[in-house]
C-alpha cells in the first residue's frame, strides 16, 4: 500500500491540494554543495566514460578505510537496494528460503518474490522491544536457507539491535552456517552506537549493504556499496558488469567528497533529526501512541491498539498528510510509520493532526 | 578474452606504455559541454531525490515523440545493457532459449548464462553479407523460445541489416508467435536509414532497447531506455522499483538536452566517424583485409583467412595498439574488432601496425 498512498499524494498535489508528505524515507534536506560541485568538477575534467564495474579506486579505498577492510572487499553499487538485490540474485535465484525479521522493509520480500525464492517472516513486537529471538528464528532455519537479512537500524521502528540481540543471531547463523546480508543504511546516522555485522568474524562470512543516500542526502543519486568477502565481490562484479555497468564516476566523485566532510555532514543530519524525533515522541506519547523512542534517522512507529492503520492512513491523506499504514511492513495493521523527513514545523503540524485523527 | 585484453591494456599503460586503444566501444568524443551543464543546473536545482522508476515525464515525452510511440510506452533504465538485462530477466528467468544471430555482442550471452537460459546462435558470414537466413532462423525455434535478439546496426560488424532481411525474421518471428528484442543503440548515428523494429505492427509485439551513450558520447553516465507495450514498460518500472530505483534526475535532464541538441550533436559525431571508417576501409582494404565497409559507427570487423586473432591480438598489444579478437563475439577465429574511437592520428598509426603485423 506504500506505493498506492505515495501515488495517492502525488495526485492530491497534482489537484492543488497541500499534503505534508511524512510517506518515504527521502530526506527534505538538500544534497550538500560541495557534493554537487564535486560532482560537476569530474563531469567538467571528462569523467563521463566507461568506467571499472568494482567502483573507482579511490572510492573503494576511502569505503574500506571507514569500515577497517581491505579495497578488495568493496564494491561500487547504484544504490544499497541494488546491493541487496544483486546479492539476493546471485544466492536465491535458483529457489531456497530467506528469513526476515519484521517489521521488515517490503522491498527484500518483493525482491525474494520477483526471484521465485520463499521468504519467511520472523515477528518481533513493540512489547518486547523488538527483540529477535534467537531460539525463533533457527527454527525458521532448514537446509534450503540461503540467508538472513537485518536491517540495522530498522525501517520502519529505528530501533538499534542490542548487542546481545545480534550477538545471539550471528551464533545460531554462523552454528547453521547461512549468511547474514545486513542493510545497515541508517547506521552512520543513528543516534546511538549501531554494532556493525563486520564486527564478526572479520565480517566475510557476512554481507554488509550500506549506502549514501541517508548519510549524505543524496537518495536521487544512487550509489551505495557492498562490504563482503572478495569472492562475492568479485561475483557482483561480473553481475554489474552485464546489467549497469558502472555508477557514473562523477557521482563516485561525489560519494568521495561526502566521505571527506562525513563528520561534519553526519552530525549536522544526526542533530536534526535527533530533534524532530524528540519533538514527534513528546506529542505522541502526549496522545497515548505506544512506540519505541527511535535510535535513528528517520522514523517513528507508533502503535494505537484497535487501529486500523489503512482506514486511518487515507483518512489522514483527506485532512492533508501522508503517512504509511504499518500493514506495508507486515502484519502491524495497528502500527503507521512517520517518516520524519519535513521541516519541524511540518512536522508538528502534521502530528497536531494526527494525533487528533484517532479519537 | 574482451575484458582480458582491456585489463592488460590498461595494466601495460600503468606501466608507462603507450597503447592506442582501439579495444573498446567507448567514443574518445567529451560529452558535449551543454550536456553536462544541463546536468549541472539540475543538481543545482535540487534535483537530487528519489524519483519514478519510470523516468522522468519530459524525457519520456521526448523520447516518445522520437519514436512516434506513446510515453506510457517508454521506460528510462540506467543503460541499454539494463533495458537488455531487465527484458531477459523478465522474460528467461524461468527458463526457455533465446536466438541470437552472430557475430554478437558477448553482453548478450553471458546475460542468458546467468539466467540459466539456453542461448542459440545463428552464425552469419561476411561472405554471405552477414545475412540473417529466416528459414535458418525458423529452424532454431522451438516451444520453448522466448525471445529472438538482434543488434541492428550490428557490434562488431557495424552492419545495418537490409529492409529485406529484416522483414523476414519479423516475419518468422510473428509466425511462431516469439518477441524480438531490438537493441539499436548505434542507429541514431547510422551511416544509412536503420529500419527499426518499431516500424512493425505498431511497434508493440516487439521490443526496442536503446541509449544515450554512442548517440550523445554519453557512455558512463548509464542512461537508455525501453519502448514496449505497456504491460511490459510496466513490468520493467515494477523491477526497478526493486533495483536500481531510479535514473538519477539531474542525468535524465541531461539527456533532454542531448535530444534538443540532436541533430547537431549526431550530425557531427556521424561526420566524424565516417570519415574514420573510411580512412580505415582504404588502408585495410590495401593491406588485403577483407570486411564489410561499415554503415555506422563504431567498429570495423576484418578477416584473413588462416589468422588467429587471439594470438595477433595479443601480439599486437606488445606492439602498442589494443583490439579485440574475433573469437569474443562467436566463431569468428580468422576475424578481429577495431573499435574507431580515437582521433585519426592514432587511427593510422594504430592501422599501419595491425596491417604490418600478419604478413
Amino acid at each position: 500500500m506504500l506505493y498506492e498512498i505515495n501515488e495517492k499524494a502525488l495526485k492530491l498535489e497534482s489537484e492543488g491540494k497541500r499534503i505534508i508528505r511524512l510517506n518515504l524515507g527521502d530526506p527534505d534536506l538538500d544534497t550538500p554543495p560541495a557534493i554537487v560541485e564535486a560532482a560537476y568538477d569530474a563531469m567538467k575534467a571528462g569523467k563521463t566514460k566507461y568506467s571499472s564495474s568494482y567502483g573507482e579506486k579511490p572510492l573503494r579505498e576511502k569505503i574500506a578505510e571507514l569500515h577497517g577492510v581491505k579495497p578488495d572487499n568493496v564494491v561500487v553499487t547504484p544504490g544499497s537496494k541494488w546491493g541487496v538485490f544483486a546479492t539476493m540474485y546471485l544466492m536465491l535465484r535458483n529457489g531456497g528460503n530467506v528469513i526476515i525479521p519484521t517489521p521488515y522493509w517490503t522491498a527484500y520480500g518483493l525482491i525474494a518474490k520477483s526471484l521465485g525464492a520463499e521468504t519467511r517472516l520472523l515477528k518481533t513486537e513493540l512489547e518486547n522491544d523488538w527483540k529477535v529471538d534467537p531460539a525463533e528464528l533457527e527454527a525458521l532455519i532448514d537446509k534450503d536457507t540461503k540467508m538472513i537479512i537485518l536491517n540495522n537500524p530498522n525501517n520502519p521502528t529505528s530501533k538499534v539491535m542490542d548487542d546481545k540481540t545480534l550477538d545471539g543471531i550471528v551464533e545460531v547463523a554462523e552454528k547453521r552456517g547461512v549468511t547474514i546480508l545486513s542493510d545497515e543504511v541508517y547506521g552512520a546516522i543513528a543516534f546511538t552506537k549501531t554494532k556493525s555485522i563486520l564486527e564478526y568474524d572479520g565480517g566475510f562470512k557476512h554481507i554488509l549493504t550500506n549506502g549514501f543516500s541517508k548519510t549524505f542526502s543524496m537518495t536521487g543519486w544512487r550509489i551505495g556499496y557492498i562490504v563482503a568477502d572478495k569472492l562475492l565481490v568479485d561475483k557482483i562484479t561480473r553481475l554489474n558488469q552485464i546489467t549497469i555497468n558502472n555508477v557514473p564516476i562523477f557521482i563516485q566523485d561525489a560519494a568521495l567528497k561526502g566521505i571527506e566532510l562525513r563528520a561534519q555532514i553526519a552530525t549536522a543530519i544526526k542533530q536534526e533529526y535527533e530533534e524532530r524525533a524528540e519533538v514527534a515522541s513528546k506529542m505522541l506519547t502526549a496522545a497515548g501512541f505506544s512506540f519505541s523512542k527511535p535510535d535513528a534517522p528517520f522514523y517513528v512507529f507508533p502503535k494505537k491498539a484497535g487501529l486500523n492503520s489503512e482506514k486511518f492512513t487515507l483518512d489522514l491523506l483527506d485532512k492533508g498528510v501522508a503517512i504509511a499504514p504499518g500493514s506495508s511492513f507486515g502484519d502491524y495493521l495497528e502500527h503507521f510509520r512517520i517518516s520524519l523527513t519535513a521541516p519541524k514545523e511540518q512536522i508538528e503540524e502534521a502530528l497536531n493532526i494526527i494525533c487528533e485523527a484517532p479519537k
